[in-house]
């Protein structure tokens, strides 16, 4: 099956705005991205939360971790965004595809260790994953800040790639009597459950 | 924020099937695989659809991809299929969390170049992202199998990782008077969208 690409940008720092603007929506609306690094020449590829702040793509880990050990280190990486959007049903396996918005970024990362920058950063991943619930929540602890490493970085060297609308067939199949279309995804909340010691009157809070 | 595990496996041939099934379990849930490679020192996280045939994770793309072409040249790979099921609400923002399953499969790919081998690949493909739907489609043509280049990695290396549960929160924040939980999410599909050509009187499959 062919996976093709509507728009494809690549960007170096002195291109126009229009393709930060594209991987920057792409990054706001995601959750998960998947952050690639090679150590002993074997590819490793984690799924990790993030966070965006202007032109930084925030990812954190715990201070002790070998894959923060490593990108504080100043490894290379590149960080990719993927949402699925949809099932693109063609009257061919060739033609078949996915619609789908994507980012990749690419560069070193650097550690955040400036206190005040350090929440900041803090605070714009709790805004990206939790939108609202940063007022409900207690000013972290010095000792919750040193044990997680905050990494920075750049939005500064990326690959966009989408692939939107209908399937697109080879004109000898559009004859088939086979449905053809698309099948949209999304990634949807249900409702929330609520943990088993919270304590009585403790209401769902509308950001939910 | 922290990103506990529950369970975390590491596989080597030699170990039991628990491991592998929990995995298979994984992948089979998934559509979307984040294949990590490294091409002149620079790590690339590169979107895939994906499939399963037993022990083999099949991933396809064009013949004139330089992906392919070096994963096809033996360059190790790590491809990694994450499902997000629901973000978890903890009291504080360092015990706030995710729940989610991944697996990461370590290795090298295998080019199938048996054209019977090829086409069960890529009929595995599409009975894993789009069941039901093979019946429906003709067969593919040599000159398209030509045009995609079909690869096998070995489900024989690989680290799966799982958070489910509840937000497990530091004793002390208990008594806070704040909403804790988990919000659930899934990859949901739509309402289908047929093809502005599709021939009048084709109606939607029952596998939709």
């Amino acid at each position: 099956m062919t996976q093709k690409a509507d728009t494809k940008f690549k960007r170096e720092a002195e291109l126009g705005s229009h393709e930060f603007k594209l991987a920057c929506d792409i990054l706001d609306a995601g959750k998960v991205c998947h952050v690639g690094f090679t150590l002993d020449d074997q590819p490793y590829v984690v799924p990790m939360s993030y966070g965006r702040l202007g032109d930084q793509l925030l990812i954190h880990g715990s201070v002790a971790s070998r894959m923060m050990k490593s990108l504080t280190a100043g490894l290379r990486c590149c960080a990719t965004v993927t949402h699925l959007d949809g099932l693109v049903y063609a009257r061919s396996t060739f033609n078949s595809s996915m619609n789908y918005r994507s980012v990749m970024v690419f560069g070193t990362a650097r550690l955040i260790t400036d206190i005040d920058e350090k929440r900041k950063g803090i605070q714009a991943l709790v805004d990206h994953l939790m939108p609202g619930r940063q007022a409900d929540l207690r000013k972290s602890t010095i000792k919750e800040l040193n044990a997680t490493s905050l990494l920075a970085l750049p939005i500064e060297t990326f690959s966009s790639k989408c692939r939107t609308g209908p399937p697109e067939d080879t004109k000898s199949d559009l004859d088939a009597r086979v449905w053809a279309g698309v099948v949209p995804l999304e990634l949807t909340p249900g409702e929330p459950v609520d943990a088993p010691d919270i304590l009585p009157g403790v209401i769902r809070p509308d950001y939910l």
